[in-house]
C-alpha cells in the first residue's frame, strides 16, 4: 500500500501499535507512533502483553535494552501476535555489538514469525550473517544495498537497513529510499522511532517492500521539513513530531515528495 | 485551596513528590514536577520506597509500565505514605485495557488510601464498572462527568477524569475544569503530567475537589499558553513546560483564567 | 587535557561512552553523548554489561534509578572496564536521600577504581562524610568547595561538584569552574547529562582535574548559550543540545570562553 493511502486509513481507524521497547527512545517511539495517526501503547509486563497484543493491530519488539524477562515476554507477545495474524516488526537495536543482542533478535526470529525487520546497516548486516563494524547501537558503516538483500534472503521476510539511503528487500523487489536528512543520524532513537512508523503503516497496509520503504520515506520526508529551521539535533526532534504530524494529517499533500526508487536486486 | 495560593505555597516550600511511575513518560512527569515548583523524585527500588516515601510531602503512583517488584515497591511506598498522612495520588494508566491493567490499580485501592485518583474518562469509568472502550491507554472515549461521579462513589475518595472537559468529583462537589488545548491530547503522557501537577499541589493543599481542579485548571491553561505558537505536537510539549514554570512564578497571574464550573451531582 | 582538544580528539575517535543510567534522564544523557560527538550505549543487562563495558572508551555509572540487578551489572561492567584501564565515572544521584542511595555509590566506590565522580554538593557531601541537606535528587545545598576536597582525599579520585560554581578537585589542584545558567538546574537531567559529558572527554583525556573541569566548562558554556532566546526550561532542554553540538562542532571557537579558575587547597 502506497504510504498516502496507508496514513489516511491509520487516519480512520486509529489502530492500536503495541510496542516493547528500549527505555532509552520509548518516549520518541510512542510520540512518533501518534504523530503518525495510531495510538501507541507501551506494555512489557509478561502478566499482559499477551492480551496486549492480541487487542493490537501491530506489534513492535526492539532490542535496545534487555533485561530479566523481556525477552521471554517478547516471545509471549510475538507468539501470540503470530496466532492472530498481527504484523509483527523487529527493530534488533545493538545487533553485532554484544553476543547477548546478537543472539537475542536470532532467538526471536527463530520463534516469532515477522512481517519487517529494521535496523541499520551494521544491525542487519549483523543478522544477515555479514561482517560489519558495530560499535555500541549508532550506525558507522555498512553496505545497506548488500545487507538487506542477503537478510531478506536468510529470514524469509522484509528486511529495511536505514542510512543516508535506505535499502528494502522483500526478496521480491529491492527498494531505495532516498528521503531523509542528516540531522536523524544525530539524534538518538531516530532508527527505532522509524521501526515504529514502520509498524504504523503495516497496522493497515502489511509488510511489503513497498509499505515498509514508503513507511521509511515518510519519515525520511518528516525529517527533511523539520531540518528546515532547526538549530541543531536539539531543536529538530520536537519539529520532526510535528512534521510526522502534519505529514500524517495531509496525506495527499505526500504526492510528489516521496522518493523511493525500484533498484535491480543484486 | 486554589490554585494561586497553592503554587505559592509549592513556591516557598519546595516540597518533594515522590513518584512511582511509568518509563515512558517519566521524563515529562519529573519536568512538570519541578516547573509546577516543587522537586520530583523518582525512586523504585523495594530496597528504599518506603523511606523515600517518607521524606516525601506527597506520593503519586503511576501505573503506566509494570513489571516484577513495581507492585509491591507502590504497596510499600503508600502503605508507609497513609502511616505519616502524606497525600497519594493514583493514576491508573490503561485500566481496562487488560486485566492486569485493571486488577492491579483495584488492588492499590484496597490497600492503599488514596488522596485523589486521576485518569480519563475510559480508565476511571473502567474503576467505576462502568462499560467503556479503552484501547490501549490513550483516551478515546467514556462519559467522563458520570465516571467520576460514580467512582468518587464507588472508591470514596477524589476522582478527577481528564478530557476536553476535565470533571472532578468528591463525592460532595462535582467541577467542571474548561482550561486545556487539543493538543495536549497528542502528546504522550499528558494525562501522566497532570496528575503529576495534581500531586504538587495536593502536597500543599490536599485532596479536596477544588484543589484538585485548581491544579486540572492550571495545567490546562499551561497548555492554552503553551499552543500559542506552537508548530505541532513535538514543538507544545517543551512549550508547556515553559508554560507551567511561567505561571508557576506568578501565581497572581492565574486570577480569572482559571474556568472552574460548579456542576449540579446527578 | 583542555576541553578544546579533548573535543577536538572525541571528533576524530568517535569513542564509544557506555552508560548504566537511570530511566529517568536517560534520553539526555544519551543525546548529551552524541551532540558531544562520542558514541553513546546504553546497557544493564547482566548479560553483556562486561563485553560492552570491553569495548567501550569509557564507562558511565550513574546511580538515579536502581532495581533488581542493577547493582550488580554495574559491578560487572566497572571491574571490566578496570581491568582493562578504560575510564570509569560516577554519578552518585540521590546519595544522602536514602539509605540504600548511600549505601550502593559506597559499595561501588569499594569494589570499583573511578577516574572521577561527579554529583551535586549535596551528594558529594554526603559521601565526604559531611553532613548536608538532602531532599530526593534535586541540588538544595551544601558547600560545594569543601565537598569535593574533603571527597577527594577519602576517595582517592577526582571529584566534581556541580552548583553555580562547580568545583572540581583531584588532591592535587582544585579549581572553580564558573560558566553555566540558572536553566540548568531547572530542567531534570542536567547533572546526569553533564557527568556524561565528564565521560565522554575522560575518554579521551582522562579524569585529571583539568579535564573534568574543563569537560564541565564547555557544559555550562552551552547552557549559557542554549538560554539566549530560551522561553523557560522545556526549550532551554532542546537547545542545550543544539548548543553542545554546535560547540563541540567547533572546538576552537571555545578560546577564551571557558572560565576554570585555580583555588588554592584548603
Amino acid at each position: 500500500m502506497n504510504a498516502s493511502g496507508a496514513l489516511r486509513r491509520i487516519g480512520e481507524r486509529r489502530p492500536l501499535v503495541h510496542h516493547l521497547t528500549n527505555y532509552v527512545t520509548v518516549n520518541l517511539v510512542a510520540n512518533a507512533t501518534l504523530a503518525t495517526g495510531a495510538l501507541p501503547v507501551m506494555a512489557n509486563a509478561v502478566e499482559e502483553v499477551e492480551e496486549m497484543a492480541a487487542t493490537a493491530s501491530a506489534l513492535v519488539i526492539n532490542t535496545g535494552t534487555l533485561d530479566g524477562d523481556w525477552v521471554e515476554a517478547m516471545i509471549l507477545a510475538g507468539k501470540e501476535a503470530n496466532r492472530r495474524g498481527i504484523p509483527v516488526v523487529l527493530d534488533p537495536v545493538g545487533a553485532g555489538a554484544t553476543r547477548f543482542r546478537t543472539e537475542t533478535p536470532e532467538r526471536l526470529l527463530s520463534e516469532i514469525d515477522f512481517t519487517a525487520v529494521c535496523g541499520n546497516a551494521g544491525e542487519v548486516s549483523a543478522l544477515a550473517g555479514l561482517a560489519a563494524e558495530v560499535r555500541g547501537v549508532e550506525s558507522i558503516g555498512g553496505d545497506a544495498r548488500e545487507a538487506v538483500q542477503k537478510a531478506a534472503g536468510r529470514l524469509g521476510t522484509t528486511v529495511a537497513a536505514t542510512g543516508p539511503v535506505d535499502y528494502v528487500c522483500d526478496g521480491e523487489r529491492l527498494l531505495a529510499v532516498k528521503n531523509g536528512h542528516a540531522l536523524m543520524g544525530r539524534i538518538v532513537g531516530s532508527g527505532c522511532a522509524s521501526t515504529a512508523v514502520v509498524g504504523c503503516l503495516a497496522a493497515v497496509g502489511g509488510g511489503d517492500a513497498g509499505t515498509v520503504a514508503g513507511a521509511l520515506a515518510y519519515f525520511g520526508l518528516a525529517g527533511e521539513v523539520a531540518a528546515g529551521g532547526a538549530g541543531g539535533p536539539g531543536t529538530f526532534e520536537p519539529r520532526l513530531l510535528d512534521a510526522l504530524s502534519a505529514l500524517a494529517a495531509d496525506p495527499d499533500g505526500l504526492d510528489g515528495r516521496l522518493v523511493v526508487e525500484e533498484v535491480p536486486l543484486a
